[in-house]
């Protein structure tokens, strides 16, 4: 068990410092206070009305993702969720829902019978079960990258695809690329649709004409550029976006494969900025989204959903990472 | 000075009760609790705490804008904002600011001296000059309908403008009508634009063209009926949708003055709901904001913020209020 002195070593400040912070004492700055509660919650501390049988409790449903370490995406998502529930108290489980699951047991009659008062939903498709038992669900639950209509209990929360993509095609445009394409994630789901438009919409208001033949929907997987690239190479594109990190993990691989340098020869731009962005052979310019943020986000619409204001969607600033794979456009 | 006595007799519980909703107390409900708070906010009431000279505190600006009557539209957002920010024990101040005053004291500077954590900005319009300066400020801002690209520090909240159309235009289109007037607001607003985008696009997805030459920007008052309501009629259009419930007033005098009956000759739908829409001698259909709830909202977006959470938008739901100047399409 985390106990306060272990947090008052890590943080290298005093134990009655560390107490001060737990609750939320007006002598100490709030933003050392917010650090203070950020880090129990990371270490696992809990405080006493948390432990208690009949705590305020809500949930986090994860699907078709994996979790349990610092290199999975929902991995801070979950952190971030976790330390803005505990300034107000909540406890929080964390539990991953199989299609069986959901198919067997229905989304309102699980949350009411475990005493949840509100749910967090992440990953989830249009194949999972319960994503259509929200379109009339009494359960206060926020979305990840994913809206339902009309609903008054349900809130989405994602990423300014719009900003993100507006600061990269800027970026490259800034410079000299003019073929730009865009290897998206799989169709017919809501956030690559927003992010297609949002590329079309950018390009257009930098008065450079986007491609149609260099805009495709892939699929979220590395292997998805083998099947692309050598044709956007081809038809002389000199840059390419990618929907995720993933994506261009492949798309570094298969410039390799082909013989093109990144950044001399063609730049490269992922999104979300994962752990090993940072290290790949050439680090990955990326469009970031803050997942630590994006979790506190979705308590910050979860808190507004339980208390009776309908939310439809809000939405994070993501921020542009410049690192290695992106470089001035040289003629081929 | 209210006192907890007279917030008890309000809300006809005993006086032991309301305490114990002021201090959060875990054997009353969450509602009870919040509808204590919500009272005591609405009544005046000031704990201990927010009359400290040191209390944390928060500034509402309002430009352009009345709001000291229920009638007002600005008057419910700052209440709703208030009893959000209560109950994390902030003290509030409404201000009103004029463009002589924005021109001679900075915003950031103002916000300093007076040692405020946070605003609301409400009303303001690219004619402020406290607008432009919101590009580089580090002060906590929230702003009502209007956007500020990329600064992590300044958020928007609104009301889903989508949302609101699409349910209008499916009302319109299933009482059968087709030959639809968008009589909006003001151009060259970001939120006038999206409505407009707005109107097209859901008209697109019910298969029923728009027809530009009914569909206009006009003007943020009563008085713009005059100009083009004469013209949709002439072209035949049985119903007008309308930026405002202002703008509807004024579309149903003119309607009357031109000889048309309303819902009989033609449909009119407003947006906001204005306390007043309820009882126009037609009453009037309308897309509701809930006033309340987006004051509310837009303190949790604060809140965020303030919580280096960088929020870009957050929207509302709105709900199609149906009352009695709509009905079904008769041809004339």
């Amino acid at each position: 068990m985390v106990t306060i002195k272990q947090i008052a070593e890590r943080l290298g400040v005093s134990i009655s410092t560390v107490s001060k912070g737990l609750n939320g004492a007006s002598d100490i700055s709030p933003e050392l206070c917010q650090t203070i509660l950020d880090t129990a919650v990371e270490m696992g501390y809990q405080t006493k009305r948390m432990k208690r049988a009949d705590s305020k409790k809500l949930c986090i449903f994860v699907s078709n993702m994996d979790y349990e370490s610092a290199n999975h995406f929902a991995y801070d998502v979950i952190l971030g969720f976790k330390q803005a529930a505990f300034r107000d108290e909540w406890s929080v489980t964390t539990l991953p829902v199989t299609y069986h699951f959901q198919n067997q047991e229905k989304y309102d009659t699980y949350m009411l019978k475990n005493g949840y008062s509100g749910a967090f939903f992440l990953g989830f498709s249009l194949l999972d079960g319960w994503i259509h038992q929200l379109e009339n669900t009494t359960m206060a639950t926020v979305l990840l990258d994913n809206a339902i209509k009309t609903n008054p209990h349900v809130a989405y929360v994602g990423t300014d695809s719009y900003e993100g993509i507006d600061a990269a095609v800027d970026h490259l445009i800034s410079l000299g690329h003019r073929k730009i394409a865009f290897l998206n994630g799989s169709g017919h789901s809501m956030i690559t649709e927003v992010r297609q438009q949002a590329f079309f919409e950018s390009m257009s208001a930098h008065n450079v004409p986007a491609i149609p033949s260099l805009v495709v929907y892939g699929r979220y997987d590395a292997e998805v550029a083998q099947e692309y690239v050598p044709s956007f190479l081809e038809q002389g594109a000199t840059a390419i976006l990618c929907g995720t990190d993933i994506i261009a993990y492949g798309v570094l691989k298969e410039c390799e494969r082909l013989g093109y340098r990144v950044p001399q020869d063609i730049s490269v731009i992922g999104a979300d900025d994962l752990p090993l962005s940072a290290h790949m052979d050439v680090a990955l310019t990326t469009i970031r989204q803050n997942r630590v943020q994006l979790g506190k986000l979705a308590y910050l619409a979860l808190d507004g959903v339980m208390n009776q204001v309908p939310i439809s969607k809000t939405l994070l600033r993501p921020q542009l990472i410049v690192r290695n794979s992106t470089a001035k456009v040289v003629d081929r």
